[in-house]
């Protein structure tokens, strides 16, 4: 009863309209995409997501993945396999790859679009080709050039697939802690040993050949994060010249049972000496994987927006069709036994706490997405590292939020549902149970918030935050009588001085960015927020689009009437500072 | 993995000390309940918690109840009928029911108590005598003579088991739209006709015979929910001395597959001209179910208490335990590969989040429960009408707020874990799937949202919201230079203010009490932890207890600093008004 439908609309608004993504292409060198194809795609992309992915999503939930515990094998739910042979017969696996390696060389803010449909049409689906991404950043970035011929071209093929094993039972955050091992041998390859869990897509039954990049250590490495190396292991043994042998020594030990994301597996690996390669410089590991982890950080964010759009449309509709009680003001519905649910105003708050969320959050991902691009193929050098940059800040902030309100819009859609929405029929209660991964994974709000924070704020002395600014202060200056201009400098005027108070107080006390790091991260996605919505109110009243003119102004009056007022929330608990929070003894609480 | 330890100091502490619940006891002739057979009841009820209840949770969400599709029996999962024997044999299930009855005619704020205790090992479990109590409720103010003897004797010694049929297909919190039919019989009695869903305990194992309280119209019925009667019908065909014959038309259809509470049977009920017995006055029977309710309404803002305290207690444990990464300041136990994460500031902030809002919780739910016994017993019909007045207002804030809360505390809870607390070993994320269902059942949060604002506070010229606000008008008094005092002082008039405003509003906009009602059901309820705060701290330091004094007054100043700052939003969104939330029409949003 949980259907998808792609909102082209809004996505192209936010693509093309409001981040007029169009002309950053043809600066990029990216002119063949242009509106036309890029329409087109998307339009290929939806129905591939609607028809082939959307009605696999349930029963990928009901069934889940099974493990063989004789042979370590892992089968996908129903469908799933089949799903994945059109996702590589339609060439979908290489839109973004270089054409050198078999890719098509499109924009990754388009094919973030349709990572967006992916994710709200079958999340669990969705994680194989995204760790897939992962590794083909990392081998692009980090490979040999034999490396890269024999490992990322099938991967940009969607002949293999990738994963990345990072977590160990005794560290998840704390990578220092990791212990496997990596020995080098004879052949310049490395014997790897070790444990590594929550390895998504670890093992499956999409393709034959799986790539693992692991984490870990060589035998004269030093301690903590420093001494971390990036390792290619195949799953089946793979030569340089790319042909592939046995199986190599690495095993599913077991999946996990989990609260969501059924169909994506989870997986125990055991390597037992495996025959692996070295990628990139001994002891650099991390910052290889950090090449891998931003790109999926941002991927994970794009699954939090998904779900939000999903979880409220469904609700949306949902809310139409419910008849019971009638509205205050009296009937809407006189002949129907009573006006259906969107007419009540607890209602529409929940509603359209999703929708202002939900397209504000579009417009902030898409953002970050177009930066992906520039980052990576802006002419000078100057401009890649100006948007390497503005990338870094946006993208604990894209992660961090995203996935949190990934989480209050499944939320409010469940309850939009009542008792329908507790029960498995309706689909809504598996949108919340996956959702809750996505503040956990790939890094979780905390580590997100200490990166924004710490690493992308305060180390930059701001510099992400002041181009944030500049977009704020070029809007007011261009309307400064506009409806929402003096909120939205209020707004800014906040953000900066509590970042500016922070720094202030992180100078004396080693605990102030830890305190108000999520707080901070919630305040700037809503000043973000805020941005954007005016800016969408401001682009939809000229775009001659009666209709969207309207949706837009009146979702942004709903976001700055009863959303924006969070911000000072969280402003005001970041100035509760530090002391109330680390008073009290582990033993007394 | 998940463990349950009832936390009976806080308990006592609470009841006791805050609310002085053994002098109340004395007032209203409870006497017996003294502190020696209080406490003595408290830890064997902690005991049956956790060494019969919890033990039996985790297997009961894996495996769940079985419906038979060709006997339309339910078989509740491994444990829950020896569990519910040993209930009986403990003499639990007439705690609190009058010894006329066979019950032990204990204070209702103790069995209260344990019902936190219940809720926490095995919310689903305790689903099943929760529903008894309703019955026994409504049996208790609205039978006959004949019928107290025939159905409230077997449900006080636990031999049956009571439901509350309300909710049909197409309509959930609109009664109105009922349809279920009552014929009379010849002997008296009435044929019931009609579906009903997502009836808890509507079929299961633990006894022979079931009591449903069903809603139904007689055929000469006005349409809407003046046209609503209340009817026995059990399970056996019960006749009027209470001896019982065959099956009644009466059977389960199926269960509902959930998010949670799987050991807790959600049953489609098809009656088919079976016997009943009609309750109370004709039409009148959504009166006799508010009695229901109102009791139901506390007893699920218990569950959510209950669920509360054990993500929050689960969650500290781990925190203790699990190692990653130093404190800002230095590491704390150097010997250790790592630091305890409960060093983290964003660690301790879920935490004290979940420890602040736990606490506090108790102090608002337990003084609900007190004001229960004093409408039932108290000496004068007026203090009995007060103290219903004031339960009145203090039940949509415990029932709405704590059962949020209990997601959220779940939510910060499973954070805590990481990757661990997303699958199922560690039973975080089933607290966290039970808690969703609390805010929907017994009336969803904007329902108990519109009760608060719209008949307890607005309808009584907030005589209720006047009664509370004389609490934190005296504490203030007491403590004019108070820590707490100024912020609390303001809070309140907030509070006041913001009532007045919607007060209002309400009289030329229709839609303002709906617009404003969950937000101000927010406020009121952190108005409310802001007093209980103020008041722990103060009362803890004068204990003689050093470490409940800290603990409750570094608790205290966080809930000042890091949460109280939501009330401020709350009312920000409320004065955003109902204008742009009633703007946008259905089809553009």
């Amino acid at each position: 009863m949980n259907t998808y439908k792609a909102p082209l609309k809004d996505m192209k608004f936010v693509l093309f309209d409001l981040l007029k993504a169009e002309r950053t292409y043809r600066e990029l060198d990216l002119a063949a995409a242009d509106r036309e194809l890029s329409d087109a795609v998307l339009e290929e992309a939806a129905k591939f997501a609607e028809t082939v992915l959307a009605p696999i999503n349930a029963d990928g939930d009901r069934e889940g993945c099974r493990f063989d515990r004789d042979t370590g094998a892992v089968a996908t739910p129903p469908g799933f396999r089949e799903a994945y042979a059109q996702f590589v017969e339609g060439g979908w696996s290489g839109l973004t790859a270089p054409e050198a390696f078999g890719g098509q060389g499109l924009p990754e803010s388009l094919a973030c679009v349709f990572k967006e449909m992916i994710d709200a049409a079958n999340l669990s689906w969705g994680n194989y080709p995204l760790l897939s991404h992962g590794a083909t950043e990392a081998l692009k970035h980090h490979g040999e050039d034999w490396q890269r011929e024999a490992f990322l071209k099938p991967i940009v093929a969607g002949r293999w697939t990738g994963t990345m094993c990072l977590t160990e039972p005794h560290c998840g955050s704390d990578l220092g802690l990791l212990k496997t091992r990596a020995v080098p041998e004879a052949d310049g390859s490395y014997a790897v040993t070790g444990t590594k869990i929550f390895i998504t897509g670890g093992e499956h039954d999409l393709t034959d050949n799986i790539v693992h990049l692991v984490l870990a250590r060589l035998p004269d490495a030093p301690a903590g994060v420093k001494g971390i190396s990036l390792f290619i292991v195949p799953k089946l043994k793979t030569a340089r010249d790319g042909s592939t042998g046995g199986p190599n020594a690495v095993r599913c030990g077991s999946i996990e049972h989990k609260m969501g994301i059924h169909g994506s597996a989870t997986c125990v690996m055991n390597f037992d000496g495996a025959q692996g390669y070295l990628i990139g410089q001994p002891n650099r590991g991390l910052n290889a994987m950090f090449t891998m982890m931003n790109s999926a950080r941002v991927a994970v964010g794009l699954q939090g927006l998904g779900l939000m759009d999903r979880a409220t449309q469904n609700a949306l509709a949902y809310a139409r069709e419910r008849l019971q009680m009638r509205a205050a003001a009296g009937a809407k519905f006189p002949d129907k036994p009573a006006d259906p649910i969107i007419v009540h105003p607890d209602v529409r708050r929940m509603l359209l706490t999703c929708k202002a969320l939900t397209e504000g959050a579009r417009c902030l991902a898409y953002q970050a997405t177009v930066e992906i691009d520039k980052a990576e193929r802006a002419a000078s050098p100057e401009a890649r590292a100006e948007a390497e940059l503005f990338l870094g800040f946006l993208t604990p902030i894209v992660k961090g939020a995203l996935t949190e309100w990934a989480n209050e819009c499944a939320y409010h859609a469940l309850q939009c549902f009542g008792g329908h929405g507790y029960v498995r029929e309706w689909g809504m209660e598996q949108l919340a149970r996956d959702a809750r991964i996505t503040t956990i994974y790939e890094g979780t709000t905390g580590i997100q918030a200490l990166d924004l924070l710490g690493r992308k704020t305060l180390h930059t002395q701001g510099a992400g935050l002041k181009r944030f600014l500049g977009l704020i202060e070029a809007l007011v200056a261009a309307e400064p009588d506009g409806e929402f201009s003096a909120r939205l400098k209020d707004t800014a005027a906040l953000w900066a001085a509590v970042t500016r108070e922070i720094g202030g107080a992180a100078a004396a006390d080693p605990d102030a960015v830890g305190a108000a790091s999520v707080d901070y991260l919630f305040l700037s996605a809503y000043a973000c927020l805020a941005y954007w919505w005016a800016e969408s109110a401001r682009v939809a009243q000229a775009s001659g689009d009666a209709a969207l003119a309207k949706a837009k102004l009146e979702t942004a009056r709903f976001y700055f009437d009863r959303i924006l007022p969070r911000a000072a929330q969280h402003a005001a608990a970041i100035r509760g500072g530090s002391a109330s929070l680390m008073a009290l003894d582990a033993e007394l609480f």
